[in-house]
């Protein structure tokens, strides 16, 4: 497969924001952001980083690959858990420095790596002054000790 | 109205997934990425960015403010526009380092400066090898001209 290859983008912000060449604008890290949404019900399923390498795999295999800030490398998604996610449909925001993709889940209908179906199984509310964390969702679709072994 | 004040994050990856204290994970920039959906049908409208004061700002009036970068400034979200976001609820992910918003949006119901409803009015597409952007919604909720004067 031959490596996917985007343009600079453009100074012209009315060219970004049109229609025609693709031109993610990376951040001084080289990153840009994805969201990642349930392609079936809408539901908001993780936020993650990718360099242009990942997004480029992303693009090119419809398997959602990301950059991993902590490891320092790529990180195909679910390759550990099986729960991959095949992409749908990839959109980018007006100023293409976000991607979002649609996105369905295999293996346990997991993405978070807690087992829970989202990453923001959490509220955030003022009590008495402070913000505080209550869970809303604590449905565990796999152990990860089993998966992780840990 | 007294400062909100957050804590600072746990070490310990096991107390950030658990519930109890909210303590976002700002980074380098002293920035946390905030997604903002839509509270009635869940779309997708915008992805921003927030630093402590937004986001504390954000929780006590209930009303979204962000952190623009290119402008070096709080930024409450519509205050041009009328097209002010009514946070109804907020979440967080797993590892506290991103924010979710779902909102409902007054004035033309519109969250993109382009004056449609989205950011994300473009999908991604492979054409002929090369990565392109097609418009998939170029409804215009209002007329930028009209808005910004520009």
């Amino acid at each position: 497969m031959s490596e996917l290859i985007f343009n600079q983008p453009s100074d012209d912000k009315s060219e970004l924001e049109d229609a025609g060449d693709f031109t993610p604008r990376f951040d001084d890290r080289g990153l840009i952001t994805a969201i990642v949404t349930d392609a079936g019900d809408g539901e908001l399923l993780m936020v993650a980083h990718m360099n242009a390498n990942a997004l480029a795999l992303t693009i090119q295999t419809g398997i959602a690959h990301y950059f991993s800030r902590s490891r320092g490398k790529i990180w195909k998604k679910g390759e550990t858990s099986g729960n991959l996610q095949t992409v749908k449909e990839i959109r980018t925001d007006c100023d293409q420095d976000a991607i979002w993709l649609k996105v369905e889940v295999a293996g346990h209908d997991a993405t978070c790596h807690t087992g829970r179906r989202s990453c923001f199984y959490r509220t955030v509310t003022l009590e008495d002054g402070k913000p505080m964390l209550t869970i809303v969702d604590d449905d565990l679709h796999f152990d990860p000790k089993d998966v992780y072994g840990k």
